[in-house]
């Protein structure tokens, strides 16, 4: 189907303090920014450090955004790990929470399972979470997770779980496996996420739902603006000018720098801190990324500064 | 320095009822066993399925085998996980408990990750812990966790925390990197452990301290008798028919074989589960297996049958 709006959702990134544990407060004020640039909140994906948070680090964040008022449909927590009993406790606790949805990785250690193996994982969770309010969106990232779900895989998902496999997001970074998973499932109601607004315009022009994209935690409104306006006159200068945006963040380690814009744009330096492995940007590449968002005009109006 | 007398571990494989719950009474039993065969307990490794289990399951597996009685020196059990708290509450608990080390993964989730953020994660872990029995076995396996522990990163730790990092697993399987490892580290009382017996008699000849292998599971009491008298005159005879056995096992996928070779020597099919995304070897393979064994001779004496 095409719809009339697309949606964004942004991975939240995670901000945390000088020893490392989130914190709550500033990433309740983000969300908040977040949605009021009316984008939906896809945290704890690979963009929010997730897999370097801890079950009880995720709930706790999950709870404090619902306790600040964070409007339920507005939520699409990550909540798959490697371990069977872990993606059920996130999933069940988010889905009693109420959310729209849970994005879910597959089991991530083991390389080269089998589509049956994890066929076998998903119907597990499904089973065991076992509440119809259930929506899991499939998280394709073979880049990082190294464990691919297939189309077929996919199909047999939906066929045996119809009200609870909601839709997918390809962070495969190949435009044919987008339209594939259009073609095939976008038909009826199944929701295909593009895993960056570089597809956003193919994405919905093909009939898929939207983006769920890191750079959405920096430049929001705009990427928002051409999901909402995709089938207007000027949807591809719109597109355009996402992308120069964009490749200025793909030039550096992208979570380090959102992590650097957030910290320069709230005037609030703890917000680059990242969690180990992954290392902040350095001095030089810092200065360069300011650099070039000052020539290219960017700005990160409204947000959180206190 | 030359070992007068290698060591085996095996990372033991991790019994589950019908549910997919594990299993602790069998645990126990095959630990037991283990240990009679003269062979370490690495639990909670890559064949212990310990990335599909969650914390908890595996703190409440480690204090069983110390409330039945299994010697603290015979343990190491994996405690590394993508997560910087959950990989300190998992090793601080284990130490509390006396434990001879640790076999500590990278955090895995996160791909091509800078040696600087590698640092900076076991440093964390190191200090969190903050206990000076903390012993670590560095746990490389590039295959499976697709991050790699340099032997640049290796240096830096060991000289930062030099009482803290007590030896590396290398299942890497490529043998210049074990003897890498061996000749940069070994001559001081760091353990450089092959990570299969197939370098078993090699390792040992080099210097290493022994090896940590999949197939100690099912082979146990063979491999530590090579381990102790790898300069008896029989070793390369000895380091063949271990090869014979090893070699049926790589035929097929190595965590479900081992499985079934235990269901099938305990009379317990039980054993034969596996937690998804893993599956266990279809009717054809298991036959297959069964065949190979019994054309080798195989068996599995004293196994727990209960």
């Amino acid at each position: 189907m095409n719809h009339a709006t697309g949606r964004v959702w942004s991975p939240v990134v995670t901000p945390f303090a000088a020893d490392l544990a989130p914190d709550t407060e500033r990433f309740v004020g983000h969300c908040r920014w977040l949605v009021d640039q009316s984008v939906g909140l896809a945290v704890f994906g690979t963009n929010s450090e997730a897999n370097s948070l801890g079950v009880d680090e995720k709930v706790r964040l999950l709870d404090a955004l619902i306790d600040a008022g964070i409007p339920t449909e507005q939520l699409m927590p990550g909540t798959g790990s490697c371990s069977l009993p872990e993606t059920v406790k996130q999933t069940r606790h988010a889905v009693s929470q109420g959310v729209a949805g849970v994005l879910m990785l597959p089991p991530f250690y083991y390389k080269g399972v089998s589509d049956e193996g994890l066929y076998r994982y998903f119907s597990e969770v499904i089973e065991r979470v076992g509440d119809a309010r259930l929506r899991i969106y499939l998280y394709h990232i073979p880049p990082v997770s190294q464990v691919a779900l297939s189309l077929d895989l996919i199909a047999r998902l939906r066929e045996a779980f119809p009200g609870n496999i909601a839709g997918v997001k390809d962070s495969s970074g190949d435009w044919a496996n987008t339209q594939a998973l259009i073609e095939r499932f976008g038909g009826d109601g199944f929701e295909v996420y593009a895993g960056s607004e570089t597809f956003l315009l193919q994405t919905l022009r093909a009939g898929g739902a939207g983006c769920i994209s890191a750079t959405a935690n920096v430049n929001p409104r705009a990427i928002a603006q051409l999901a909402r306006s995709w089938q207007a006159g000027d949807a591809d200068e719109q597109q355009a000018a996402l992308l120069r945006i964009r490749k200025i963040f793909e030039r550096f380690p992208v979570i380090a720098a959102l992590k650097a814009a957030t910290a320069r744009y709230s005037d609030y330096a703890p917000w680059a801190q990242v969690r180990p492995p992954l290392i902040e940007l350095n001095g030089l590449q810092r200065d360069e990324l300011y650099e070039l968002l000052d020539a290219a005009g960017f700005d990160m109006p409204g947000l959180d500064k206190r």
